[in-house]
């Protein structure tokens, strides 16, 4: 008999599978709560009736996995979906010794178990909720005629951000590991491939212990060519952000609700745009938050947070664009304008910044000025080639599954991969 | 005004953007061929009426970017689609340097300036059949209840494979690079995910310089639960490949035919099976070739590349499930039959391995004296823990997109990936 996923019982002859999640093994009868991935069912049996079923029972430990044949009757009094299997046949697939972890063990304890962790149904819903964001992402791309291209993640020379890269014996040499595909999404724009995504994993050699910093997570960047202007990039984004987040309400928002007390809120197009002295003076009007002038040019942790706040005053909105940041603040592959004000911004939601994008400087010589500007020469001349031999306007922007995970969840970075790394932290 | 893209193009007022594939400026009329990233348009311009946009032509070098708009007219001496688009404005928005490669450049010296090389016509369908291959594969697995993960490419200890793994400097202690995500696509299968997948870059310390080598490819990897056996297994992966070859063919295989010569063939299902000890008695009864009887346990090279005669003469396909290898030859976390037999395969298509797959071994005193009996000892004890504690029967495989890149197209590993990196290649 094919096995039927729990959620699809319906009463008659059914075939299951999954792990006891929970076990009374009475004097007459024994009653086993079956979970699979998709739910939970109640297992009764009058042991008397099959005394041997009654002896594998008796065998069976909590969070062993078994498959049961029985008939599926309804019975008002069981609590989970009003049905039971009344089992005929039992398999023992794999039983389990008495579990170290508890659901409320220390994160760190848990993590050092991962696996056992993971069986929660918060974080098989987590799992299930970064499926359906990024396949919506996918999607959303694929039908606007992205190509999906996987950069190297071994690369030559420390690269562009002011975070730390990892360094790999390489045969006789070295090499590091990407912190970002950005390069390689703009070679692929020099490659005329025009609309580029990528999913894939980025590496930080940073010694933080935040909630926020892991040392490996997953990007979701993108890039596009024939940009008219930063706004083209802004408008992809709020439309691809809103149509992944009515995909994850829709498969989602009901569970997440119930299991994590978050409401999965669509956005309205388009987000409110602000720029970034404008959301200093509405701040300070509006909260009396000083910022000292010499970190106006980007938007500190404090004023991040509070956007929160600002955006559900100013615009029953979760998200806001902030704009026109400092030069000196920004990465030198920012197109400028005449004032040399930054054709990019960053994007917050829920007071958390989720993405920078920008439309890129692709004029060689301009762009050649401002790396030699930020002090960068050497480490960055494989790229400044890219530019030297045709290459369209383009801009582009990177998500953090991870970090959108967490926001859409309220979870630490720890909780929302399927298995963290941090400085401590390399197992299981 | 929108830009269209040039397959859409249709007679009336239009504007396009592109890269300058050719040029002929003549006296008193310039054609150029303006190339997007889904066709070639012939932009014909009587310069004599038109002298601003002469002028800007006059500008112009091979691969250089560049607007236009006019209005797009028949012209049934055009080649291009029998249209041509008479230009009213012309905007430069890049002036490409005369190039250093041709299009028949040594590869290596086209490496040098992949995003160049990167532009032929056959390279961009190559990354455009990657992107159709990896999107039906995943729907293919979406709606099939799998979910997505992304699994760690830091792991503490070198892994189970016998290729070498890359070492990373990691902070005060060393870590190491996945050279596949074996382990925790099992891990994820003790978690009850029960369906999982997983696209991601794997590494590979191989000083190898042939042409199916690369230290990093990506992998296209699943593994799922309650398999009932290793046909399980099979039949989820023949299913698998021959939906993604219709996607393919259905829309690349007119253009893989023009560009390529090659025949996208939706391979029929299910595909042959054969035990390894029947592939060498036929190979020697049709073909002659005698294998040594020490190194018969495992499939030879030069056995490998006759299947493809072989598939072709006995079955009239592609492709072949070859199963019953030596226990010897096989990871140690292949389940055995009851005789020793590993419950694994390959999958040979046109004569050359794209996958192993097997039912795992689920039981820990079974896997562990499995691993202990290879020699392994403390570097998989973290994974032997995985299957303590209640573990769901599973089975899995893997797949190279490069590789079946590579065979789609009769490239080379080189030609086959956005950007190649080996043993002496890491730029740019």
């Amino acid at each position: 008999m094919e096995r039927t996923y729990i959620k699809d019982i319906t009463p008659g002859i059914r075939r299951v599978s999954g792990f006891v999640e929970n076990l009374r093994n009475k004097r007459t009868m024994a009653f086993i709560v079956l979970k699979d991935i998709t739910g939970k069912l109640q297992v009764t049996l009058e042991k008397e009736k099959y005394p041997e079923l009654a002896a594998i029972v008796d065998t069976l430990t909590l969070n062993s996995v078994i498959t049961v044949e029985g008939e599926v009757v309804a019975n008002e009094y069981v609590k989970m979906g009003g049905i039971e299997l009344l089992p005929t046949s039992m398999t023992v697939e794999s039983i389990a010794e008495a579990l170290p972890i508890k659901a409320d063990s220390d994160i760190d304890v848990r993590m050092d178990y991962r696996w056992i962790d993971l069986r929660r149904d918060q974080n098989q819903l987590m799992l299930k909720l970064q499926t359906t964001m990024t396949a919506a992402m996918r999607e959303f791309l694929l039908q606007r005629d992205f190509v999906e291209i996987h950069t190297p993640k071994f690369i030559a020379a420390a690269s562009e951000s002011g975070s730390e890269v990892f360094e790999v014996k390489y045969f006789d040499t070295k090499a590091y590991l990407a912190q970002s595909p950005q390069f390689y999404k703009q070679m692929a724009m020099a490659a005329g491939l025009e609309r580029i995504f990528e999913t894939g994993p980025v590496f930080r050699a940073e010694k933080s212990y935040t909630n926020k910093h892991a040392t490996e997570f997953t990007g979701f960047d993108l890039e596009f060519s024939y940009v008219t202007g930063v706004e083209d990039v802004m408008h992809m984004e709020e439309e691809l952000i809103a149509y992944m987040m009515a995909k994850v309400k829709a498969a989602h928002g009901d569970a997440i609700k119930a299991l994590f007390g978050t409401e999965v809120i669509v956005p309205a197009v388009p987000f409110p745009r602000m720029k970034l002295k404008d959301v200093y003076a509405e701040l300070e009007k509006r909260y009396g938050y000083t910022c000292p002038d010499e970190v106006k040019g980007d938007l500190t942790t404090d004023a991040e947070r509070m956007t929160k706040q600002l955006c559900q005053d100013m615009f029953g909105h979760e998200f806001i664009f902030i704009t026109d940041y400092d030069a000196k603040e920004r990465a030198f592959y920012h197109m400028r304008d005449e004032n040399g004000v930054p054709q990019g911004y960053d994007l917050i939601w829920r007071g958390c910044e989720i993405t920078t994008g920008a439309q890129r400087e692709h004029r060689y010589e301009v762009l050649k000025k401002q790396a030699e500007e930020k002090g960068l020469g050497k480490d960055v001349d494989f790229y400044l080639q890219f530019f030297k031999y045709g290459c369209p306007p383009h801009g582009g922007f990177g998500l953090g599954i991870d970090r959108l995970t967490m926001l859409f969840l309220g979870m630490s970075i720890k909780e929302a991969q399927f298995l963290f790394r941090g400085p401590n932290r390399l197992t299981p």
